[in-house]
Order: C-alpha cells, then structure tokens, then sequence
C-alpha cells in the first residue's frame, strides 16, 4: 500500500548504499576511531562554520537525547522541554530513567517561548522553596518541532540568551534538522545553530541514512563544552556502536555535495504539492508548517476513507467527531507517490 | 518570635519524650526487629481494623514516598499525581531520581478527579503510539491534600476504582494523616482507607513525633502486596534507621489511647478559631479547607505587616500585587498563640 | 596495514548487503513490525527448535546486556558474573548505571564454576545480615567466553540447574555465539541453549552482520518469560531502532541456508591453522580455546616485532617482561590474510 | 538477656537527652537552618581546626555514603574500596542503585594499600580500552574499618597523595570514628583528617547519638569543595530532615566538652578489658585491632555456649568447623557489662 506514513521508511539514499558496497571488504578500527568518521566530523564543522565544534555519531534520537541530557543536565536539575517535545512524550521515560525530571512549558505549535522559558526560571529561584524543587538545569527544543513547524533565527537567539542567563545550555534535537534546514521561508543555517545552540544534533535516520545522529557541541577546542569522557557515557548507555565508520561514512556522504540538504529539500517540494492540494479541496490543516510533516484534522469518515487507501500516523483524537492524523513526506517521497496521494485525496 | 511556619517546628508529644527517657537504659536489636516496633505495628493494625496489614517505619516524607513509589511502580512505568502533589514539585526529583517519571493530573484545590483520572489513561491506552510512552503505573494522592484540602470517602473510592481497573495501586501520603482524620467534616476513618487504598502511610514528623512515618501496606497474609524484600529495598534507598526501635516507641506511644487523634484536632481547632478570625475580618482564604493549613491571598503591605510580628510560610505570587501565605497550626499549637496571632492579624 | 584485531572490523557477509540492496525502494513499517522481522523470528525460533520462543532484535552487545539484565533482575538484586565478564569490565558501568550490582564469581579461563555459584547462593542465603547486602538475582554467562573458551553442555545444565534452585534465570551473552556452535569439541546447538538458558542473545555485529544482537526468552507461549511491555523498557534504554526491519533483513539472511554457522565456522578454520602454526613455532598460547579468539603470552621484543607488521589487540601486562596479545579471526578472514600472518609469525 | 551485639543498641548519651528535653517547647525553622545545628557547626569547625570545613548532618551511615559518594564520583566513574567496605557488602546496592559501580581492592585487616590503589589506576590507565571501562572516581576508607582495625596517619596521607595523584578525592566513613579516635595507638586526629580527607563523617548513630552523621567537607570557603548545590542532592536523596535541628542539637552536645571522645573512649577501654580476658583465657582473636569491635574465632561449641548467654553478632564461617563472631562494646557499656561477659567467657 501506498505510504505516507513517516520519514523512515526507506532503507537510505542509494548514494549511501553505494558507499557502503565500495567498503565491504575494507577492515577499519572500531567505536568511531576511523578515517571514515575523521572525513564526516570535518565536513560536518564545514558546513557548520565552526572549525572548533567536537562531532560524535550515535545511532538513534531517544538513545541521543537520553545520552547528552544526561551528560549535560546537572544532578540536581531537570531539563526544560515544550509539553509536545519528543522527550516528554514518546520516549518511554528515557530521560527520568537516567534521573532526570522532565520540566515542562507550554507548547505553541510545538515550540516554547523565550518569554515563558525567563519567567519559568525567574519564577523558580524567586520561589523561597527552591532549593527542595529541581533545578533547570538545560533547556530541549527541536528544530523542526514535532509538528512540523520551526523556530525563526532571532527567536533562537532569544531562547539561548535567556538559557545562558539562567545558566542553562541549549539542546537542539534536529532530528528533522534536514528538513528544517531547506523549508520554504526558513532563516536559520547550520552555522547559525552552531553558534547559537550549545549542543545539537544533526538527524540522520529520517533524512537519508540507515540511521545515525552526529551530536555537534560547538564549543570545541580552548573552550570545549563537551562534557567529560563523553565517549565513554556514550558506551555506558549502550550507545557506541562497535563498528562506528557505518556513521562515519554515512554522514561521510551526506556532507559531500550537500547529498543532506539536496535529499531533505525533496521532502519539503513533496510536502508543499500536498499542502497545496488539501487547501484546494478544503482539508483543515492543523498547524501552520512549512516543512515535511503535515497534519490534518479530519472527521472519522475521512480518516477511515483515507486509512483504507494509504498509510498515515495517527497523532490524536482532535474531538468526539475528528480526529488528527499525519501525512508524512521523506527524502524517498517519488512524484509519482505524491501524484498517488493526490488522487486519493 | 511567634511561630505559625510549619507544623514540624517542636520536637514531640510530652508523651513520646517521656517514653523516650524511660528505655534509655534499655538495649534493643537493631533495624526495627525489636518489641517496640512489634507493638506498634499490632496497634496500627488494630486501629486500621485490617488485621493482616504490613506495616514498615521509615524516617521521613520524601524517604517514604521514594521508597514506596520506586517499589510498586513498575519499570516502564510513571506514578500519576496532581501537578501539586508534593512528589512532583518538592521533593527535588526524588522520583526521576529513582527512575520514574511523575504523570500530573490537574488540580483542583490539591485533588485530583476520579473522571480525570480514568480518562488520562483511557486517552493512553487508546494512543497508538503507547508503547513508546510512559506508562501509568501508580496513583499518588494526599490525605489531605498540600493545599489542606480533604478528599471524601466517596471520591477516593472512585480513584481507587479507577486505579484498579487500569492495574495501578493507589497510594496516600497521609504526612499530614492525623489533621484529616480529626477535620470537621471528614469521613475516611483509618479503616477505610485500608479498605481503599493499596498502600498508604500515617505521617509523624508533622503529627507530634520527632520524625517517623508509618507505611502500611494493606493486603496482607495470603493476599500480601508488599513489594518482595521490601526490607531490602528500604536499606538500597538509605531509609533504613538502625536504631529502628526509636521509631517503633513513638508510634506505639502514638496509638496508645488515640494520642495521635487527639493532638491532631487540637491542630484543626486552633485552626478553625483562626479561619474564623480571618473570615469576620476580611481576608481573603486561598482555599475552602478544613485542617491545619491555612491559605490567605493577601496584598503585600499586609503580608510585609504580618511576616514583620510572626514567622509565615511564603507559598507563591497570585498576582503582581498579592501574595499567597500561609498560617499553619500544628499539635504544639496552645490557645495562647492563636490569641497571640489574633491579636496581629 | 593487516589486521587481526578484532571481528567486527568488516562491514557485512555479502548476502546481507545484497538484501539490502535488493530493499532499497520498498517501504517498511517501524519499530520491529515488518515481514523481514517476522521472517527472521520464525527463522530462529525454528533454529532453536524453540516454537514459543519470543525474539527481539537489538543493535549492540552493551545495550543488549543492560537492557536484558535490568529487565530480568529484581530491583534488590544484582547479577552474577565472572570476574572476567564484559558487563563486569568492559560496558563503562552500565550495569550499574541501569541500577544493578555485578556480583562475581572467579573466572576459569572465562567461566563461571557452577559449584561455585551455589556455594556463592548458599553462603548468602546463610548469611544472618543477607537481607542488607544485594541478593544474587540472575547468572550472567557468555558462550564464547571473553576468553574464547567455552562451556560444554553439562556444564551449562549443571549451571542452570544452580541458578533455577535460586531463584535465578541464566542469561547468554552470545556475542560471539557462532564461533562457539561452530567450534572443534562444541557439544551445544542452539536448540540445547533455548532448552537450557531462560534468555540467550545471538551476536550478529561479531558474526557477519553490520550489526544487530537477536535476543531469545526462551519460554514463549502459556510460559512466555518476557518482561512486560518489553518494547517499552527498549525504547526506555535508548535501544529501539527506528529501522527495525534493518535487524530483521541481516538475521532472516543469517538464518538462511545455515549462513550465520558457515561464516562463522570459516573463522575457527582459520583460528585453528594459526593456533597450529603458534604451537609449532614455540609461541605460548594463553588459554587453550577452540574459538576464534587467540591469546598469545609474548615478550616485549615479539609483541613490538608483531605490531609493527599486523594490528593485533592488545589485552594487558602479563609479567614485567611479557604482554598478553589477542590475535582475532572473523567470518570475513580470508585464506590469504591467514597466509600473510603465518608469514610474520 | 546481655547484649554485647552491636553499637547503636541503646537511645543516647543522656546529655544528649536532657538537652532534647529542655528544647522541647522552643520552635526551630526546619531543615538545619537553626541555631543549633550552626552552633554545632561551629564546634565541629573547631575541633577539626578547620575554619572554612563546610558541615552537614544527615540521619544515617548507608544514606550518608549514598549521597556523598554520588555527589563526588563523576558520571564515568566509580567509588574505590576494599572488598570489606561497608558500601560493597552491606548496603543493598545503594551505591549501584544511585549509578555507580564499586571498584574492590583486596582488604588487608580492613584496610586498602595505598601502594595497590596506585598499582590499580596505573593499570586503569594503561589500559588500551580504558575508555570502555568505569573510571576510578573516588576512594572510599572507613576509619575503624569495618574490622576495628586503623589507619596510622601516614599510611592515610599516603592513600590521600595517590588519590590526588589521580584525581580522586578522599572519602572517609567515620561511622565509628569516636572509636578510632581515642583508641590506644591512634595517630590521627580529627584536625588531620580534615586536613588529609576531602570529606568525611563524624559517626553519631553508633557513638552516642540517637541518630546522625556530620559530613565534613574540609576545603570550603575559596576552595570549597562542597557538590553544588548539596542540600538538593540531600533533599532528592530522601535525607534531608524535617526537623534537622534534632541532628543540630546531637552534634552540639556531643562536641561540648568533648562528650564525643569521653564516651567513644569508654568503649574501647570496655573491649580493652575483654580482649585481655579473651587472650589469657586463649581464644584466637580474629583480627589485631585495637577498637570497639572484637571478632573472634571459635568452633562452633563455643559460640553455642556465648550465644545462649549473650547477644552477639555472627561474621562468617571461617571453615567448617569454626565461626568468627563478634563482641562489640559501646558508649554505653558498662563496667557491670563487662563483668558479667567476661563471667560467661
């Protein structure tokens, strides 16, 4: 069946595939210690302006997240999230089993406010009580959010300020980064992030590789941020991969002629073709989002209509009669899946 | 200076000092294998009319409620409790700490609803992504409530009912037990709450002990649901005293001719006095509740008068102009402090 | 530079890329509920002669260990090892990251000993203060062993038989699994290990796969010995791979026409031509192992001569004047490179 | 019926109890922020002659070596001790439970070897995979051992430099330290301890105190190395006292005119009574130490015959027909006491 139902469903970007094949009868050293993993982590500061920033490649995102949260949150504090953020929600308490609390704002398409996030803080240490309440220790955003929407350069700027004034490194899961990067009406670069965020991830499993994260933290060199044998947290959350040049060379060759933001580009072009045609035909969309994920409040009989013909994510109940559910493009989105899609819808 | 801070500011009962000073001479084995506490347990069992009940001594509040909670919340899971229960916001993460996420439930003046409750996790089971998220596997209440409110026999039958029917336990902090007990208008006995909840405990630091809470897990015998090596446990979360027989003499003297019961609504009536005062002169209650804590919304000039002639608990900013404060009776409280503070007021 | 230095520094055994390749453009579902993952299942479960037997797939040895071992033992237990074992050395505390102790037992040439298991059990059990120490909660073994030894199948009965009058199950870290079944004097098949272990894992990231460990709770069914919400506890330890069908695709490969055992008995053919060749010339072999791992005790002077030629592990300092060095074969060692070694030796 | 069983069986020196009792009217703020715990404070600074100590009291020996050891050792890393060490034997997992693994030395008479804790991180570090394992991160030594044996004073800056040598700071449980601070052949005061230690604990729960342990962390004020934000860690740790006072008001009495050491010294000169008697009468004293604990190995007549006239405590088998048990005297012992024991002897 036809499926729009998110953006790993397909195993890589043939690019990759033939990496990997030209490999096969190579020995390489393991846990990332490779010429693989060398090339990727100097095209990566390339392209992120940041000759300085120290680059780490982790398998999945929760696994990534529960990782750095850890290493990065003090013990006595929690990390501050959007209600909607992954690690709130769908990551099966990954963060609270390593020991953090999970402090939540409230989310406006998925992203948090700058303001909310000061006088969250402000709030905090005013309270007399303070010292028996978890600190906030590090503050999580995603960049595109988990619904598809994204935060401008200056509200970034903004959210890093008052991180740093409270004391607080910013995270940034880019999970979908690609996506983000080459969405229609976006203003934030690589080498933006790399100076604005502490911390960031650039996604691999849901923009063309098999599967793969590269951690950024970009404050290598006399002013490394990057936490303490990092390699070693990394092992003990069962998170190095012994053969560590399968990232290497897939980020390897995702930063080789732009292959990341070429192949994320597409899935925005499929998604904007969607969106489009559900104007047209009276669909309600449910955020404004200009990357690849669309999600769309339907009653019960369009969903059952829709499910019966392509495969989409279900998100949530909207209310007793409608339902919202997600029509996800991917960097493997064809035209002519898209022209399918348009005909069913 | 006059004192209405918190009700854990005097030492103990003449009662218990007395008792105290009789065994000084007295050798017992250690770690609460003694006569002591064996007395004390019968007598709990006995006023809990649950002759089968399992009852264990820990030192303090957050101890008990991290112990317990880590115990009878499964692995994949989170404990749910209102976003004022004293788990998720004073307890400084004890609960991630352990491993669990803290699940909120709104609040309505300190109670969660039974409705709500059922709902949370229908919405759960329901989501098809719920095996990627934390499951609800405990409720946490507290009798009464942070916010002096009371939950009526009624209500914590329907939450447990509820609890049952998704497989969580339903567990009460009763820290401040005794002023619930002893409310106007209440009508949970300790009986009743045995019959309801799967565990709960009987706090002493704040109900004339110098420290000690006593965890009573309801369904002993051949239908025990103490957590396996629950000793065991305990001593893993540093909560094991060694002198475990300080705490057995307090709750036997405790529950020797309803010393418990009886200072406790010496609390409520100092409170009630009080509450009277405050409604014929004006002030603002925060909250409609029956036991020993009181909350005034009050304006600044008036809680910069009265922090100036008696020691208050500060709890949050209502506005930009008010503050929430709060006067707070306890065992120890004599009729010459209320007329002291009536006269401030 | 030739190497032999470890087995995982190739990418994959041929027909697993050319099933990779042959996917590329089909689209699967996530998390592990795809046909390549139900194939596989089916596949090892009829390998195993296990038709219950319930089959997970995992990215890595470390992960696999910590998220089996800290679904499996109790939260006042820990698990037992040899002083030797992987999760004792080896995974940077993630054991006891995850919360639990590793309890060890000496190491003889790798293994545990079973008399000295029960020895351990009853001199615990025996032991008036056992309920403040950490009870023995379930038996860590590896097959091979870190030292290339192996246990016969007596042996692991007499094992199993020990740790199930405990109280605890017997877990198999098969990392290297396939160059035990393979191996000259190997009296397990897999059918024994799901007969006799409650929980084994098949390596594949040693043994031909780009990676991938395929765990078996070996009491499926009306018995099934799974932890509950198994998947949740996955994804909570950071170890659910978006892909999941990636695991599936190399595993119904491996356990096709007997690919997984062919591969690897080539490395204990070209083991056993290295070892003979090693006797022959004088070198001290450390351990007598069957399997694919070769320790050699050399001088200072040897291991220098070696190194400079061929990468080798490194294991420790033996005496002042003599190192212990590893010379590793794997499923992708060629007749040619065991030619090139000889020359060296 | 005689009870020479442990340390901590009777309530407290009665100093201890008339100054409970005449406070019993006087309000205190809550968690240690009283006059009386900055009183004791003072005096502690002072006996250690170590004006910018930062003090802490918590409620018990585990819960104490729980917090501080978590708040010390690093995330990568590991606690250092003998295999004897109260934190690897009895105390639940608490270390592992918080994260953190137990690295052993061989215990000799109790104690670690300096010499064998440089050998072990020398080994550590050159170590090819050392990054795969858990790092040494901090040492931990009891002074009286778990064994009543000491620590000379050099051998103590001996163990310090190593650990600063590596970058580990010096944790010492003083569980029993009255005991070893005035037995006979003591060197170490309390002012070298504060100076070679980085933190340790002044035992009150087993020297006089109905409970409490006084943290001393030696290098406060510009060099302060008290964790951040310690009350926090204490409070999430479920150790932080309600009424911290009481712990206050202990430590204050037991550092006014030297009540600590008078009492601890009582003890020792009790076990140096009986240690005599045991010697002429020939019994095999297990271990040579000078402090309150006394093991001695008997066959198993005669610690039949002991145990049917005294309370004593039971170590471990020595071999099949011997035990070692325990003889433990204590502030409270009295010269009555002993005679009677050494009757039965």
């Amino acid at each position: 069946m036809l499926s729009f139902e998110n953006d790993y469903s397909c195993a890589a970007a043939p690019e990759i595939l033939a990496a990997l094949n030209e490999t096969q009868a190579e020995q390489f050293p393991g846990y990332g210690s490779d010429r693989l993993c060398a090339s990727a982590k100097a095209r990566i500061r390339t392209a992120c302006d940041a000759p300085d920033a120290d680059v780490w490649f982790l398998v999945g995102g929760t696994q990534t997240n529960q990782t750095v949260i850890d290493a990065i949150t003090p013990p006595y504090a929690g990390v501050i999230a959007a209600t909607s953020g992954h690690v709130n929600v769908h990551e099966a308490g990954a963060i609270e089993a390593s020991g953090h609390k999970v402090l939540t704002l409230p989310q406006h398409n998925g992203r948090i406010d700058a303001d909310e996030l000061d006088r969250y803080c402000a709030t905090f240490y005013a309270d007399a009580n303070y010292e028996h309440m978890v600190f906030p220790g590090a503050v999580y955003i995603s960049q595109c959010t988990e619904y598809g929407t994204m935060y401008a350069k200056a509200e970034l700027e903004r959210i890093a300020d008052v991180a740093h004034r409270h004391g607080m490194p910013l995270f940034v899961d880019g999970a979908r980064l690609g996506y983000a990067l080459t969405a229609k009406g976006n203003d934030v670069s690589l080498a933006d992030l790399a100076r604005i965020a502490d911390v960031f991830y650039i996604g691999g499993t849901k923009v063309g590789a098999l599967f793969g994260e590269a951690v950024v933290f970009t404050h290598h060199g006399s002013l490394s941020n990057t936490p303490r044998h990092f390699l070693t947290l990394i092992k003990q959350h069962g998170a190095l991969l012994a053969k560590g040049w399968l990232l290497g060379l897939q980020f390897d060759t995702l930063f080789t002629d732009d292959l990341y933001l070429r192949i994320a580009r597409r899935a925005n072009v499929a998604a904007e073709r969607i969106r489009e045609a559900l104007t047209d035909r009276g669909y309600t969309l449910t955020f404004d989002a200009p990357t690849n994920q669309i999600f769309i409040t339907v009653d019960k009989a369009t969903r059952a209509r829709l499910e019966s013909r392509v495969r989409l994510g279900f998100m949530e109940q909207a209310d007793a009669d409608h339902d919202v559910i997600r029509i996800c493009t991917s960097w493997s989105t064809t035209d002519e899946q898209v022209d399918q899609l348009l005909d069913l819808l």
